[in-house]
């Protein structure tokens, strides 16, 4: 027993944008904050998905008495899927967030789990915790801060927020309690980090409304497309009201944006008028200037709607000069590429684009500096650890709190895996335990197996090169011609050419060498070897090469 | 013989940014401006550099007089050893254009050529062509913009520009040249649209060295490291003077960087007292506040000094919390992953470090919209055709250049392989010639091979299966076997049993079919198609199959 100790442990979220985890431990009780996945970058060739490393929690699985989810998007339930293979503990979360996780779970329907929502302001006994949800904007609806109070003392995690002065649904970030609980004492604040490197205040969902309605306004006569991230609810409710007041009918395209329209709905998320809709086929039958389309795609996703419209492939659209295609989101990095590619077929079909480089179409999610000093301002927590971001985000943070006036003692700065306890007086790092990724690839979970990603790596960029001979085990001698195949290597106009010099170098090779017993992995190295010399004069390229010998 | 007539193709740097490369034909006479490269995407796995389709300036070789550069960037000369070995014509270019061009060809040192040194204000007669070359301020020294002149009119090419108040060299972009020119009369203006999409000016290289200033100020006593681009000459000149005026030796790091010193200190182009150089190897000797190391790497390049002094992996330089970095330079799209992760590094070593998002520590080369507007005042033509820019800029360079009271009918917008001709009365396109990308892979440069890339791609994401077995011609049996190795399929603890299982799917699925006689191009394809179906249903991966029936 701990007695008095609070053992919190970062799974992932830490030294990283994604992939978001947070585990409490008071005596023998965990809950779990969040349950995120994050999508994989170039050098993770193959992989689907990324989730956090929970050896930890699965050698601690008898303990664990709750997932809470601080809201709906991937990078705070993906994992999920996975997660709940290992570990049986009911999900605490909004409305929307579980109807978006029981929206996740059908794909895995043999994965049974118990499902709990809550509201803002309720406080809720989870074992030795007491878990209080707190309401935050975000981009997405339903997101929640936490306060969690045990013996040790009461930590906030603001999840993921920003503070919108004019939010969609009518009820702010809930700063008065921020203010509340801070009066009442807060140990230790877990505050978000993304934007932490920009300056001032992040825009208003509300501003995004009015900049959209200026644009409504300006185009009477144009078919508007509107591209935005699907688990926006309240973008979504703001552009279903213009279309409304516009006189336009909506066709939705893009399956996860009509998922989250149902599910809106189903909850009472998205309030708008249902004879506004109608369907992608139906579109032919309305004027351009009474139609509004809006889709998914806002990434230069490959199959996504708008990508294929823009590259004239996408049965029931043609893009031409009446369309007037917005993009109300912003590139996430990474993307710029693909959404630049969009944008520009887009104008080459003669549709106008409006973009967020151009205006501002676009609001963050996520608190700049002046709000993050606000939470600060409020909690005033005698100890802090900045989390959701990479090490620069963090590293940032932590100067931002030392500009607010706390001591540079009072600071820890997390990473994978680390575990700190938090007492009534003290916080200290305690340690590190297993933390990091688990792949995902196709059915596969696994531990990052380097030699999988070195190899897919390598065939990318050189290619492969199959041998295969026969050789005769008594005298040695090859027999027949060695076969060879290449993928990737050669292109079409000197692959004969190619595969005869390889023939003929090998044979040459051998003939020098008496192979009579040799054992066949010295032939096949050596194999290997010449070709490989032998590609690379020829071509630069260090191909991977199979070498297969078999004995006659 | 077109008389009066000038044909001008366009083969790079439209709807694209990268490889510019232009071609001006009048009668039977063509000279090139610029012939640069570009790198490839992750669409081009594989690929080392893509530079411009040239088929038609092939076909027209004869008529080639000169290659004329309007800088040293290698989106303008990184073509030029695969071009000179097709054309031969003679090279124009400033001092240190040439002297990158030279450093350059040291590697392909059969490619012979000829070059001739330019100046500012030089008007050169080649042949029915008057070539005029103007000054510009840009990211590297010697940038110039040219004004082509033959009986069909003048035409103003910008290259790539910026309007600097306070250039460094002491000579500005030639304004009143631009006005001059205008006054008399231009018919076409080509005009670069890098940041057509940023409003206002672009800050002036020397704020970024007052910026410089006063962070060697506030850190009297740290280590100072300065990383920017090697090319960028008048970045590296304030860099020197700083660093004698605050009593620190300096030392480089990076190949580039110091080849570009070399060629700077010889033409004269950086001035600087020799004896604050010191070797790396020196560093040893001087306290921390004695030193400035300035270095290549800002792009976080993988073999880069910085690179590797982030990961601890530099002989001669082990970071520690007494240093400060500076990236002097902003991400390039696509690098920004790669620069923030060498950048989370560098903190958990902890240094500090100051970059873009950060500070104002650099300024781009391009001119933003007000500086292109001050270009279309002064030159006033009667056509205009943006280049530099994907669609979308060109887009909004047509957008500006409207707004300023061109006539639409007046703006053509190019794309690869567009030509047009220009009279003194008209300009009109006339067609389209081959255009487009040639990939440079190893040795190899050939034209696009899908089939090679769609390979690789495959390869990258799923990996590859061989299977090799041997059948008995008459009988129809399977000889011993079958063998299979797999790479970047499956990961190393499953990986004996999945080749067992496919080993044994294979014979129970060939026993059921009558073998003798039968085609190995059917036994094949059965094969492949089985162990395809299989492996998906057991991982969800396609990866590619490769299957060899060797007959016994």
């Amino acid at each position: 027993m701990n007695n008095n100790k609070l053992k919190i442990t970062f799974l992932g979220g830490v030294g990283e944008i994604g992939k978001n985890m947070t585990a409490f431990e008071y005596n023998d009780e965990i809950i779990v904050v969040d349950a995120g996945m994050t999508f994989p970058g170039d050098d993770l060739p193959g992989i689907d998905v990324v989730i956090p490393d929970i050896t930890y929690l699965i050698n601690n699985k008898d303990k664990i008495k709750a997932i809470i989810l601080t809201h709906g998007h991937e990078d705070h339930i993906g994992a999920l899927p996975f997660v709940l293979q290992e570990i049986h503990a009911p999900i605490y979360g909004t409305r929307l967030t579980l109807a978006l996780v029981e929206n996740k779970m059908k794909e895995h329907p043999k994965v049974k789990y118990k499902a709990i929502t809550v509201k803002p302001r309720n406080v809720l006994k989870i074992g030795a915790f007491s878990v209080e949800f707190i309401k935050v904007s975000h981009s997405i609806a339903g997101s929640l801060a936490l306060c969690i109070s045990t013996p040790a003392g009461n930590v906030i995690h603001t999840g993921d927020f920003k503070i919108d002065f004019e939010p969609i649904d009518g009820v702010m970030t809930d700063l008065q309690r921020f203010g509340e609980l801070g009066r009442k004492g807060v140990s230790l604040l877990l505050c978000e980090s993304t934007n932490v490197c920009r300056p001032g205040y992040s825009m208003s969902e509300k501003s995004v409304g009015r900049a959209l309605e200026e644009i409504f306004k300006s185009h009477p006569d144009n078919r508007i497309f509107v591209a935005t991230f699907a688990s926006n609810i309240h973008r979504l409710q703001q552009i279903l009201q213009l279309a409304e007041k516009y006189g336009r009918k909506v066709a939705f395209t893009g399956r996860s944006m009509i998922n989250i329209i149902d599910v809106g709905m189903k909850i009472g998320e998205i309030k708008f008028n249902r004879d506004i809709l109608i369907d992608i086929d139906k579109i032919d039958k309305y004027a351009d200037k009474e139609l509004l389309i809006v889709t998914t795609g806002s990434q230069g996703e490959p199959l996504s709607a708008l990508t294929r419209m823009a590259a004239g492939d996408f049965k029931q659209i043609k893009i031409g000069p009446n369309d007037l295609i917005v993009f109300s989101s912003s590139p996430i990095p990474g993307n710029e590429k693909s959404v630049y590619n969009v944008i520009n077929s887009l104008f080459q079909k003669g549709a106008d684009v409006i973009y967020d480089e151009l205006e501002q179409v676009h609001a963050s999610g996520h608190a700049c500096q002046e709000e993050i000093k606000t939470i600060h301002a409020l909690v005033k927590p005698k100890f802090f650890m900045p989390i959701h971001g990479e090490f620069r985000h963090l590293k940032m943070h932590k100067q931002i709190a030392m500009q607010l006036g706390m001591e540079e003692r009072n600071i820890i700065l997390p990473s994978l895996g680390m575990q700190v306890e938090l007492t009534p007086n003290s916080i200290k790092k305690v340690g590190y335990t297993t933390a990091g990724q688990r792949l995902i690839d196709g059915y596969g979970i696994g531990d990052m197996d380097s030699n999988v990603l070195r190899d897919r790596k390598q065939l990318s960029e050189d290619g492969i090169c199959v041998v295969v001979m026969t050789i005769n085990n008594v005298s040695g001698e090859v027999v027949g011609d060695p076969f060879i195949i290449t993928r990737g290597v050669v292109y079409q106009d000197e692959a004969e050419a190619f595969v005869q010099d390889t023939k003929s170098m090998i044979i040459a090779s051998l003939k020098e060498q008496d192979l009579r017993g040799c054992d066949p992995t010295v032939i096949r190295n050596t194999i290997r070897r010449n070709v490989s010399n032998f590609i690379f004069k020829r071509t630069k390229r260090r191909p991977m090469i199979l070498t297969i010998v078999l004995l006659d």
